[in-house]
């Protein structure tokens, strides 16, 4: 471990050794989508100013956008007070952060009667974004 | 399990029965905090219109501001993409959602150089909220 990363030493990481992390667009402040990361992500976020998590399903890091070209260019990297969650500040290529096409991953609204509707567009057809 | 329960199923609760919850600010859409709700907790948040989470260090159900009088009356309840994270929208009582007395608890900004900074001021003595 170098002198360097440190910081990465303050955040509190879980038995997994991840963190949740929350993507935020810079500007609108519209939450877009909810990840994890272990230490290599967050240091390989910090180096290359873009988002890099780490994916449960396939046990690998992810560098978002790397298929869709939807990268997440990080403005700001912070900290809750548990030191155990990170926000990223983002701005996001193409506006679509979702695997859906959407613009945010929270599209699903639930009805006062008590139902979940897709609330947001689908700005650009799944199939076109990964060929 | 009454037929109005029905959209709780559609939650995809983890192996601990339990959802990541993240709470946006209403108008400002700053993101305030980020807890945990099980089953219960979310069923209670939507029967009441304010956000209750479930406090995994206490073991029980958390009405946010039960002592602090810092409740947030839920707008908004969004699922993420996977039905495996909720987005709340709320309105935060006294503009205070931190323990530490600050308005979010995302207040530690990682600097250029690698280091943790409080970038947020404290609005209120935290001794003076929890008396």
């Amino acid at each position: 471990m170098s002198a360097s990363d440190k910081w990465l030493n303050h955040v509190k990481w879980d038995e997994q050794g991840l963190v949740p992390v929350i993507a935020q667009e810079v500007g609108s402040n519209d939450v877009l989508m909810f990840a994890w990361m272990n230490r290599d992500a967050l240091a390989k976020t910090f180096e290359l100013g873009e988002a890099v998590y780490w994916s449960r399903s396939r046990k690998k890091l992810w560098h978002k956008g790397e298929e869709s070209g939807h990268t997440q260019k990080v403005h700001e990297i912070r900290l809750d007070c548990d030191q155990d969650v990170v926000l990223l500040k983002v701005e996001q290529a193409g506006g679509i952060a979702c695997h859906t096409g959407r613009h945010s991953c929270f599209f699903e609204k639930l009805e006062a009667g008590g139902e979940w509707q897709a609330v947001e567009p689908v700005l650009k057809d799944p199939e076109s974004i990964y060929k």
